[in-house]
């Protein structure tokens, strides 16, 4: 993006339409962070990259900066591309009560590669359908997404160009930089258009914007972020939509899988021991190749209370090297966890390449404990599966491989180590009254984990519900499936 | 890390010492994090991988893990070096309330690469006390440092290997890591020594664990984490400590460096123009070549309310690519942020190379509104000017250029601002009660600003400070510096 002159200099800036703009949207970015709903992300799009900055100073210039969150994106540092390409986006995301301003934001790289021609027509569609699928879950989530195409003719920019060459005092402005970006223009253009017709939902339409006039450019952007914010202000739940066919919320038939497994399986002391250790020695070298390769692996532990979750995870983490491996307890959320979308707080734990990263407990919760305490509303966690699957398939997609586990206990097996536990002085901890509360609602857990296997089981990532009544089989059925899985991707 | 049992297998974790130790050490944990104080930081450090990881599973084993951050770290990723070295740990630490594993912690790097060789011995030495430094800071914060070292002996480690490698069944535990591992032990063992003449302080004692028997070792290490909670718990506010003689609170003479200011400084508009544009096109051309060259910048914007900070850091940025330039309003802290050191929520906003970040307020907040308002007890503002001198001395030895404004104006041309605020509908909310109260404390702001230059102001990161009466002249003033100290780091 080229300098650019601040925007106090236009005299439009001052006339009266600009103040009476800037005074309302003054008044709704208070009310907005006061509501704490939204946020409103503001994306600046356009071929010619002085409009978008210059529009961001003007926004930032009109409203108070402390809530509003600019961000542009060169290349991605490795850390970014060691994981999926949102992740860079979500790390910024702005909470609730927030304006993010996002110059170019997803749109920049597909847009730029399909205009350098390194990125096929159909490779660029399913891009865009990924990015319609994450504008879809943070407009369902409360966000409002402002898109504003800022329009440059390309002849206009040209001679604009030219003229600032020309201009000792202003050549620095029409540097290298401004040249390239006008000997894409049209490419860059056409590739938007390709862009809007798959992204321009009802929910996050595109607004084009002629930029040529930078007072009137000025206007029209603060007047779609000012009904941007209101909108914002207007729904302040999450719009409540009846699940549309297909995927989301269809009725499939919901197989019995917990009341399949035969909880009888179990191995006695000696056979386990030599095994277990066996089975660590697979997992460790597995591990060690895919270290390697720079294979990311996602394993996410869910189970029954007393399900043997923290046992099972200790017997694995026993066979890793403590620098490549990370386990995220899932505990209440922090505040700037609860300002994001649910899945912020998971997308912020994701490891590097070649890294383990293992949740105990996890997104699932949504549609296990949120579901059946009514934590969430049920169109949130009926939704929650296709957010989840398209989360899960961005991870699969980028090259990691996402293992997932329920241990699975009987009832009858948990109130013993329920019992156990209560008489134990150092696990009594372990038992709470919230856990005696759960166990009432066994059915309704029954419920939501056949629901949840049904839906969110897919081929690369599949759950693996674990017989856990005997914890020496179920622990080593864990490791020795994170050792096959992660044999089977190193090999890849 | 060799891969290991896990603690529960080992017969001693549960005899009755054991139990005793752990059912305090877990009391203990949740009465930590219900006081919210700490946190408490155990840096496991030892020649031998195996008993770190061994250990930190052991205390996953014994407390609740969702109230402990367990870290160990492999090589830096870029966006790690880029940054100042400590910013992988400033990045990690725990939250009051919660405890941190640490293996090898800020030891690990130091250590290795001086039994490597490729350290010498005066910059290992440099690097400990940097590190004594941190530890200082944070234990004055109220964190509690537990550092242990595992001893083994190199014999004894040496013939564990060799029956492990005759074992086919475990001879995955004695691979060639273990094996380059002992052939460093000495070396490893040596570093330690000498570390730990630097950074054994009163505070943060160094605790020496024989590591050969396992029950043993954690049994010892247990109890000593068990004391550095109930130290936490004993001293929940940070410890009011009389600043030692030399750099800390110090008495020295403070100059009227605010009343030395000539304010009547001035530029015609039409000069301005042209000048801005000049000053701007030099700081583009700059950060251009800054950016080349990797060199990173921290800006500081500090100064009066209605100072003009806003309006000149926009006549910076808008010389700046906005992919390569970050604004960071400081605003109030999060729930996050108030759980770590004050320093931590800057440290999370550092940039990457060739970035140019711009703190819109900053760190300094704690000797100027924390000790006006006495948000910050005096033993806090007193040490945070050597703290403040560590932060930026790191900055600068990473190669970042530190750039450090005071806007000032006069209490009248104050005067003259807020009202005209008021009498403008979109600059009303610039003017709070808020402002009108710190304007009946100027003197003390005026004394605490005088005392941060005096204390804060170092060759390699000086302050500039701007008369700010005009405001033409402060914003040509800030972009002119802005520019020449890029320029100059750019050619170095």
């Amino acid at each position: 993006m080229p300098p650019r002159p601040s925007p106090e200099r236009s005299p439009g800036a001052t006339d009266e339409a600009s103040s009476h703009v800037r005074a309302a949207l003054l008044a709704a970015q208070q009310a907005l962070r006061h509501a704490g709903v939204g946020p409103v992300i503001v994306l600046l799009v356009g071929p010619e990259t002085a409009a978008r900055g210059e529009t961001a100073d003007l926004l930032n210039a009109w409203m108070d900066p402390r809530g509003i969150v600019t961000r542009a994106w060169g290349k991605p540092s490795d850390e970014e591309r060691e994981r999926p390409p949102f992740w860079r986006y979500w790390r910024t995301l702005p909470s609730r009560g927030q304006i993010g301003l996002f110059l170019s934001g997803w749109y920049g790289p597909p847009i730029l590669e399909r205009a350098g021609r390194t990125l096929g027509k159909g490779a660029f569609d399913r891009r865009m359908a990924r990015i319609a699928a994450l504008e879809r879950a943070l407009a369902d989530d409360g966000a409002v997404l402002v898109k504003c195409w800022l329009h440059v003719d390309h002849r206009k920019q040209r001679t604009r160009l030219e003229s600032l060459a020309a201009d000792p005092l202003r050549r620095w402005r029409a540097g290298k930089p401004q040249k390239h970006r006008l000997s894409l223009h049209r490419r860059v253009v056409a590739a938007w258009k390709r862009a809007a017709a798959v992204t321009g939902t009802e929910q996050a339409p595109w607004h084009v914007i002629d930029a040529a006039h930078r007072n009137q450019r000025h206007l029209a952007v603060a007047t779609r972020v000012l009904e941007g914010i209101n909108q914002a202000l207007a729904a302040p739940a999450a719009p409540a939509q009846p699940p549309p066919a297909g995927t989301r919320g269809s009725q499939v038939a919901v197989p019995d899988h917990l009341g399949a497994l035969d909880l009888s399986l179990a191995v006695d002391r000696e056979r386990s021991r030599t095994a277990l250790e066996r089975q660590q020695g697979r997992l460790y070298r597995a591990q060690y190749r895919a270290r390697e390769r720079g294979v990311s692996t996602v394993v996410v532990c869910e189970g029954w209370d007393a399900g043997g979750k923290g046992g099972a995870i200790r017997r694995a983490t026993a066979a890793l090297d403590a620098r490549y491996y990370r386990v995220i307890p899932i505990a209440a959320p922090t505040d700037e966890e609860l300002a994001h979308h649910y899945l912020w707080r998971f997308w912020r734990h994701l490891s590097r390449a070649g890294q383990i990263v293992i949740f105990d407990r996890s997104w699932y919760g949504r549609v296990l404990v949120e579901r059946v305490e009514g934590f969430a509303k049920p169109h949130e966690w009926r939704r929650a599966y296709d957010e989840i699957r398209q989360f899960e398939e961005q991870l699969v997609e980028h090259g990691t491989v996402v293992v997932k586990f329920w241990l699975h206990v009987s009832r009858d097996e948990q109130l013993r180590r329920f019992r156990e536990r209560e008489a134990t002085s150092y696990k009594r901890w372990k038992i709470t009254d919230e856990d005696w509360r759960n166990r009432k609602k066994w059915d309704d857990y029954v419920a939501a984990v056949n629901e949840m296997v049904t839906r969110t089981s897919t081929r690369r990532a599949p759950w693996t519900l674990v017989e856990g009544n005997d914890k020496r089989y179920a622990r080593l059925k864990v490791v020795r499936t994170l050792a096959d899985r992660l044999k089977r991707a190193a090999r890849r």
